[in-house]
């Protein structure tokens, strides 16, 4: 079967989905994305996921291409066109198609829309999560404002490849303070020596994570302590546990960091336990 | 007459002119670009924005989607398609399309190529060469690999607005440490108040601009003394003269810097001169 794309009012067949070449998000990034997974059919988190879109949008000073109600109509005929039961619906918009010139075009530019859709296997996740993942430090090189989530991902994409050249899972970014920031596409969290889960207070240095969030508000549910204290590397590398979220994937075991193994090298339980809790309360 | 762009190997309408929309242009600013300058029909520095173009790619490790012969030939193919005598030549190059994903794609994906060209109203840069433009100073928001022509310009399209509601012409960053590093697309000088001529060294921080660096060779030519030390907002507010350099501008006087006067409000003859020598030299 192939695949189906939503482009700017039109379903067509992905191979032909196509932007104009004066479009701003490939010109200039100047756009937006969100992705959702999707579970049985369903988008999962799609309420907070649709609320962070808007923020982004409105901090670019983007319009919305369409009221919320429709897009989630959008993604949803996507995801049923592509005939996802378990995987991800991907939605981006950039500020449109204008004649090249950094400043905002015409009010009158329509806002591209693209929706697309996928099937993933998320059992190879369900494995990983099994074995968990290791992860490599680099400095963070990320502009300043990280918390909107725009497609300005270079810096991502260098990260992420040298996590793969050099054989792990994901990149964390190390500030100019020595704090962990985040992966290169998920948030980063440590249950510490001390037993405390922490991951990083929101701020313009990561992405205020959709899945991250929700996991905290189960801890707040589970009476799961938790601390908003950034970490260090050596934080990271005397912890118990370490872990990633991402929409996709959950909650994602980190056992080793750079060459050394976190804890006994194996998923440690808090870190298990908030990914079956956060599966738990999203498949019915 | 309806414009002309080449993409992937066919010259094709700029209305009809498009990307995939898995393109990692335009799914992760995971591409660079050149802009030359066309003065009677010639491409302006041509060898030092293709050996700039080739050290892009290679930064990111993005395969050269032809010989630099090659590319030149179809530039001047499409600036002779458009009947550009004076305007620009614009060159973009990505890493290609494959299904989105942070890491790089396999080796065999072909780097997408696009090029366009049109014409500019050069009177317009005499005329405000003559009367000079005024920049705002805006905090540097950008990542830490400025040096590298990306399209990941969501910073420099933000300051450039910020610049344009403020009704100024450009907008200079100012790093931590209270150092102006350059415009959101033009390099910053100034003459300071010692009669000394300054524009920051090299490093990740800024754009080598090849006009920039053109400006530099002249000044050794004509025995204009010149100093690399960085510049603060004071040095800025304080200096005799003030301009920023580009390929499409050459030099342009800068007259004011936020609500204050440069030296006496007017351009400067040693931003003067500099423009006319650049120019002198390049158009035959």
């Amino acid at each position: 079967m192939s695949r189906i794309a939503y482009v700017n009012g039109r379903y067509v067949s992905l191979a032909r989905a196509a932007v104009q070449i004066e479009d701003r998000g490939f010109q200039f990034a100047d756009g937006v994305y969100e992705v959702c997974c999707v579970r049985d059919g369903h988008l999962i988190d799609e309420a907070p996921h649709m609320a962070r879109l808007e923020r982004s949008l409105g901090e670019l000073k983007i319009r919305a291409p369409m009221s919320g109600t429709s897009l989630t109509h959008v993604m949803r005929e996507v995801v049923r066109r592509n005939r996802v039961a378990n995987g991800l619906v991907y939605i981006q918009v950039s500020r449109g198609v204008a004649r090249r010139d950094h400043g905002f075009p015409a009010a009158s530019v329509e806002p591209t829309l693209v929706i697309t859709a996928r099937t993933l296997d998320l059992a190879k996740y369900d494995e990983l999560a099994g074995k968990g993942v290791g992860v490599i430090l680099v400095p963070e090189t990320r502009w300043a404002r990280c918390d909107i989530k725009s497609t300005g991902l270079l810096a991502n994409v260098l990260a992420k490849q040298h996590a793969r050249d050099a054989g792990a899972f994901e990149a964390w970014f190390i500030d100019g303070a020595g704090y962990i920031t985040e992966g290169a596409s998920t948030n980063a969290w440590i249950v510490d020596k001390n037993n405390v889960l922490r991951t990083r207070s929101l701020s313009n240095a990561i992405l205020p994570g959709v899945t991250r969030g929700e996991i905290l508000s189960l801890c707040r549910q589970h009476a799961v302590v938790f601390d908003h204290a950034p970490f260090t590397a050596e934080d990271a590398l005397s912890a118990k546990e370490a872990f990633i979220s991402s929409a996709t994937m959950g909650v994602l075991a980190v056992t080793q960091i750079g060459h050394a193994k976190i804890g006994d090298g194996k998923p440690g339980p808090v870190g298990a336990k908030l990914r079956e809790i956060y599966w738990g309360t999203r498949i019915t």
